[in-house]
């Protein structure tokens, strides 16, 4: 790739990352399994291509931390998740992924349709044997089963359900990391708020 | 608690937390929700009173390591099931939690069997509702499965199924965590060799 | 600032950093007051308006590894080195400082004529106690002296002599921070391998 | 060395470590060369027999912190110094080094005298050309030095005046790491309060 996006693509991270990591109310909505930020090159079409946290980011002393820095290739499901969604939408190179459960998804509902933004889920449950079986058939399915919940419109934020041996998590995408890590702080800020 | 005591925790599981990190192959058996290492004062009774990582410990640049030091509180899940397992067996104060596949677990039966010691599981699919619904029954009800499911003694090694929303995990346990440190690479050496 | 140049900025100390930590010669370079990786704006004035290593850059498992984050105003010494050094060549935003003894010394110098390189020397013995008792009038003493030693010109590279209290330190500057990490790499490199 | 002793010497370490960290007077103490924390072998010979911490103890976001983790062999300067001052009194087996400055070591001598703690210096300006130049002979000469200023007492505190190229720096040794970090601690707040 060329020095220039890697200089922009680090620098928007690196930010990113500070968002996320001064952001106090945040830290509760880190899942057991971590949170990951990503942020995809251009054209982006593996995980090589993605820049994301390595060791991601866990909660030391009550706080968000990365456990290592910004790397290509450290990321593996979130990774695949945002390249499998821009193929619908290109525009969408980033992502969060973040703590899911039944009062949360219900604000965030509520959250997305006061800011027109579309919301959707992933019911795991109904995932066929035969895709779960296939080797890379899994990612497809699940995308296509969010856009295909929210009427075919490609989701700003959207959530897995649970399923066995797999945690709940929310993930919010969008054109870039900072961006991502704003609204996502500001999400952790108002939940909070409200509760 | 004591000094004395305290310095001998901290001792211990520094050196124990170093056998680990330095195990190369302990890493690719972390499971998604991380590892911790936990360590229970003698007649320990809350959570605050088991030694543990905060943060956990995670991958980071293909190798294990603490997201944060050692400190009493930093475990919840992992330090209730020590506790538990104490009420039966109050040498066991110690314990570290890795990853659960098929292929692993039949390893470990075996590797178990050879050793003399006890191995065992518990389905968490058998779990009645009004355990999960009653606050801090299911703790000692997982505890008494893997009892029962080993005749009535208490295992060395035994994982959790997973369930939904749940990843399926692994657990050694033994006197403090430097021996549970050393058995777990151990296994992670001999098994990574194995495959 | 605006925001397209903190990211660029942050980006390019990011990459810089990660040269640096990477550099297996380097480790060896640094000084007993560690290393700080310098990077100013455009138009800089004042220290806050230097990116720098937070806990500047120390020696861990015998590789150099940033203490702390990128963060502006993290450096002092260096900062106003640079911002002084711009007030001649605007062209300088970046630096970093390294070890200084004689034999490296000689050995720099000989590298910088061979390059073209301007390379000079500050005799702090020579630094009049008016100037030394001035609030803030030691790095415009400073710098003059280099510059004057170097019959004018800016040098590329200079190095501090020692005085009562103070280690002697040298000093790399440049554009910005991937080109001055690189073009310290090198020289650690070769310095290395030559010795 | 037997495991006991290396566990107890670790716990004393990681609890002394966390005193320091935690003690916001002292990371204002920290001098540019950063602060060792040392813990010596009962009858140890050389600088792998001592315990300190890799990449010494740095300021990151205005608190102290440890750059790496505690190890046998990581100090020098200050272990040579320890095992020196343990031929005397072989009661000393750690220590931490801070800031040294005129106003900090008048300070600094008074709170001695009122504790009844044996104070001195070691003038670096006095030391003779033959001593610097033979290799292992300048600790030996240092310590008698300071023994000496003490009228042939073994200093609790004391501060090397800075030389060409050296940071003046200070020292105060005890039994134990925890102690010294105790001990280090209440200075930094006394201190600090009293400006």
């Amino acid at each position: 790739m060329r020095l220039e996006d890697a200089i922009q693509m680090h620098g928007m991270i690196a930010i990113a990352l500070d968002v996320l990591e001064q952001c106090e109310a945040f830290a509760p909505l880190i899942p057991e399994v971590r949170t990951n930020l990503d942020y995809a090159k251009p054209h982006a079409h593996t995980t090589k291509d993605v820049l994301a946290i390595d060791g991601r980011i866990t909660v030391v002393n009550g706080k968000a931390r990365a456990a290592g820095k910004p790397q290509f290739g450290a990321s593996s499901h979130m990774a695949r998740l945002i390249l499998e969604l821009a193929k619908s939408d290109p525009s969408i190179r980033a992502g969060v992924n973040f703590a899911s459960n039944p009062a949360l998804m219900k604000w965030l509902s509520a959250y997305c349709a006061d800011r027109g933004w579309v919301f959707s889920v992933i019911d795991r449950s109904t995932e066929p044997e035969e895709i779960k079986e296939t080797e890379g058939a899994s990612m497809p399915w699940k995308v296509g089963q969010a856009i295909k919940a929210a009427n075919g419109r490609v989701p700003k934020i959207f959530y897995e359900t649970g399923a066995v041996g797999k945690e709940p998590v929310s993930v919010l995408v969008g054109r870039d990391p900072i961006e991502v890590a704003e609204q996502m702080c500001e999400i952790a800020r108002r939940y909070n708020a409200g509760r």
